[in-house]
């Protein structure tokens, strides 16, 4: 069983990533550790504590960083992908339950050093609270077992410019920091995330259900949908991009990887772009190809439990 | 055998998708069209001629449209990606051979008036000149057997902006007017041009052989291959955008498709964006899967003789 420290900002997708790590037994996730991006970082917080009162789980929640490290926050976030509250506008209760005292990064610093070589740091958001982490104790960056992590586009365009894909642009100087940082890291980027859908008709198969998870996520995901529909009229479903990084944590081989040093542009029009590095010792997994078919059922089959 | 048009702004990949159609016994190809694009449109029909006098073909060159519908035409063209000459800076020879005298718009309206329902345009530029010969001759939109389009970016984040690709965002009025025509339209746009690679490998086999056609698209193709690479290093290889079009004509099989209609977005943040249209009757063929292995191989079989 790994141990995971899970860092989201939690949107629609990062609630389904949650729910399908929640149910694999192959993972323990110690905490979920929070960041703005999708949302402001206490909506990533009350959202992360909301999904997780509403799935019945006690797992700690540590909030992290407000802002980039150097940048000003972006105004609005990402409300036209995953709503006003993050979740799709179904969120209809307030959790009762807090974050931690403890910080984000503090979190992970303690974790990691109490269970050295042991924690897997899966990360769906910007890579703020991680960068903090490495930057405050630089030791832990050997200690860390792995890190996968759902952002970049190595091969490919980006979404949010032809460049950069949204995750890494938010804070491309603590994308730069942890991708050049020398800890295994295997990037699960839009190289292999564009090609995953969740069909449409999922929505209908969890309403039959008795679940009130079931229920809740079939309304948040009905909300992303609708966005990728106005989007892409007629693509009949949503990708999967925070939930592939769970299912490569969970078993590396949905994806075919490269290993290469990435490193991330901070300025200029390309800024938020990752680029191999092919002069520095090749460290980072790069996902490249991925057996969508078998991950989406293998999502499906765990989700919902 | 399938009676061709093939309308090209010939730079790398479209003198690779030239080649390999001008090799393929499955098409006739009746004449190029030539288009700004990659290129001015004097030197498309030059590098048009170039590459047919390379082969040893002898089909007729159109010369078209030096400039898009409405819009400025673009400074500068694609020389970072194409080379000054739009041939990877190998081009050491002036064609002896000229285009004819008749536009490229006025060979495609006598071709398909002769030969209707016979006809399949293959058009890997933007759609300019195809735009100018259904306007100046509406009644050929319902005699064209079929359109081959390797444009657009419709389930996924396009390249030259988040929302659009290359050919299209190049003259988006006339790429909405084609799309929207009502013709038999197949869109091989980058939901599955991405996943196509060449490999650098294949550069050394071309340079084992005889062949003259081969040592200059060797030469060609590095330049191009050194772009992917400056652009993706460690990408090993470079996308075959325009021959996968050609591979389509020829055999529909290398890709999935999912029938809708599209339009093109014309104005705003969105322009060049290739949308579906739910709401108008289902007439444009959309890539959306492509058997990758598969097409290379086909590729490098025909590609030099």
């Amino acid at each position: 069983m790994k141990k995971v420290i899970f860092d989201v900002d939690t949107g629609i997708d990062d609630a389904l990533a949650m729910a399908y790590a929640l149910n694999s037994p192959e993972l323990q996730v110690l905490g979920f550790t929070t960041c703005f991006g999708n949302v402001s970082v206490e909506e990533a917080t009350r959202n992360t504590l909301a999904i997780l009162e509403l799935m019945e789980k006690s797992v700690p929640v540590y909030a992290g960083a407000a802002k980039p490290l150097v940048r000003e926050p972006r105004e609005g976030y990402a409300k036209r992908v995953h709503g006003e509250d993050g979740l799709g506008n179904v969120l209809d209760f307030n959790p009762t339950t807090k974050a931690e005292v403890m910080s984000a990064a503090d979190f992970i610093i303690e974790q990691v050093k109490k269970l050295p070589h042991e924690i897997t740091i899966i990360a769906v958001g910007p890579l703020t609270n991680l960068m903090l982490a490495i930057q405050k104790e630089p030791e832990i960056k050997s200690l860390i077992k792995e890190v996968v992590i759902m952002g970049g586009a190595v091969y490919v365009p980006g979404n949010k410019t032809p460049y950069a894909e949204a995750n890494i642009i938010t804070d491309p100087e603590a994308a730069e920091i942890v991708l050049s940082s020398g800890m295994p890291i295997t990037l699960v980027g839009l190289d292999v995330t564009l090609q995953t859908l969740l069909p449409k008709s999922t929505l209908g198969k969890w309403r039959e259900t008795n679940s009130v998870v079931a229920q809740f996520f079939a309304n948040m995901t009905e909300f992303y949908m609708d966005f990728y529909e106005s989007n892409y009229p007629g693509i009949g479903g949503c990708g999967l991009h925070d939930p592939l990084a769970v299912g490569v944590a969970i078993d590396s081989s949905f994806v075919e990887t490269k290993t290469v040093n990435v490193r991330v542009i901070t300025e200029g029009e390309e800024v938020g772009k990752t680029v191999p590095n092919l002069e520095v010792e090749p460290k980072v997994q790069v996902c490249t190809e991925v057996d969508a078919d078998r991950f989406v059922q293998h999502f499906l089959e765990r989700v919902i439990k």
